[in-house]
């Protein structure tokens, strides 16, 4: 058993809280982890946190005393009243336990190596991106770029509907249009620009993908923006077979990013 | 512009707020469609609503009159203050309309005609479960069974997920252990069953469907119960590329239904 940590100060919930606005999330530049799940998948990718603030229920428990074995990566660890972290917390079950960790600085695209680069253009719905960041992981996707008016990626609910993801894939965040044409006349040049769009030329699954892919996808209601499908060397549609108008946006990123994890399988069997 | 409705009365009001309750729906055998967005859907669908509860700024508005241009589908209109339509209702903005329908009699699946089921195996996230709903009926799925365990396909969320999916496709809801095994043994006799799970002996991309499959999704955390999984006639997985455990449960669904859609379209061509 470790010892019961210290209680955090007037000063240090403050500092918490305030950390639950975007603005000073930005400033300060760092994230918020709530809950044992996504504190966990941090652990696993080495992420050090500069203070971890737990209840005393969850101090004592067996998940408390599992994590809190890792506490090299800790920092400070501050006890709060579980009262008071719920007050405090985003979601309803907090689970004991709330940490802050520093933004992940953007890691550098390996844009030689890259075989394919999802851009999300003003994806509005914190569960699609957390959960296009998890897919786009899994689908074998080397990096990821989110358009200015994209929702924040380390929004609370983006980061758990990310299951860790947020942690291992390289993510160019809140970029604007003027510097996106600078990559894609830059380190994009020999990327084939394909979007994501309804009204495209090909079904996703007759398409050539190319050696090296941009794959656009847009905004829940109003798909990619005139300004970025202009960048398009194709555009491709899924089928919508049934009497409905659309597919969520993290669906349609999934179908066309594992359509393409095909093909390269295949090229490689 | 329509006169003004009347005004509901408090056993009106009650008796919305307790349809709010899963058990009560049940017992009345009704549902509630929240906001402007669905209550379209529906009546793009020929539903008819019981009673439709409106705000008067909702009534004043173009949407409004809009949609109260379709009266002939509405029941009883009845008027409430927008701060008490606030209070009753699910979502921080219902959009002034709260409507009470029918629960759907779940239509007669075509047994004969049909050439993808899709089963859902205690699928719990409201989200997950509508989108899944709306992504089979893109996809061209004939008929959905969702198994008892899984989250009521009446939830609100998941009505507001399925953006009018619901209204269309046949759904089978809650069917026990027993009853499926009937279904299985009976008219499902010629389909091939084939599960997505992670330990699957092929990836979902080689798999052969056959010409009627039955497709099953599990729940979220622990994938398709053991019991289930024994019908399969194969089970598939998706690669999981990056270093991530798992998929978000819809997107694997969609993932797969996309890829029987390609494969019948590709026979069809």
């Amino acid at each position: 058993m470790f010892e019961l940590p210290r209680s955090a100060s007037n000063e240090q919930v403050k500092y918490l809280k305030r950390l639950y606005r975007k603005k000073t999330r930005k400033n300060e530049g760092k994230i918020i982890l709530e809950g044992f799940r996504i504190v966990l998948e941090a652990l696993r990718n080495r992420v050090r946190f500069q203070a971890v603030f737990i209840s005393e229920d969850f101090f004592s428990s067996k998940e408390g005393q599992a994590i809190l074995g890792q506490q090299a990566n800790f920092g400070k660890i501050f006890l709060l009243e579980q009262k008071i972290l719920q007050e405090i917390a985003d979601t309803q079950n907090p689970q004991g336990i709330i940490a802050i960790a520093d933004q992940k600085v953007c890691p550098q695209f390996n844009w030689g190596q890259a075989r394919t680069i999802l851009v999300l253009d003003q994806v509005q719905d914190p569960g699609n991106m957390g959960t296009m960041i998890r897919t786009a992981l899994a689908a074998g996707v080397d990096g990821i770029i989110t358009l200015k008016g994209s929702v924040e990626i380390y929004n609370l609910k983006v980061l758990r509907a990310t299951m860790g993801a947020i942690f291992t894939i390289p993510i160019m965040a809140d970029i604007d249009l003027v510097h996106f044409k600078e990559i894609l006349k830059g380190q994009g040049d020999n990327f084939k620009v394909i979007s994501a769009d309804f009204s495209g030329e090909k079904y996703y699954y007759q398409a050539d993908y190319g050696q090296q892919t941009i794959i656009i996808i847009g905004n829940e209601a109003n798909g990619i923006r005139a300004e970025v499908l202009q960048f398009s060397d194709l555009r491709v549609k899924i089928p919508l077979i049934g009497q409905i108008d659309s597919l969520n946006a993290a669906i349609a990123a999934g179908v066309i990013l594992y359509k393409i994890a095909e093909n390269r399988i295949r090229e490689n069997s």
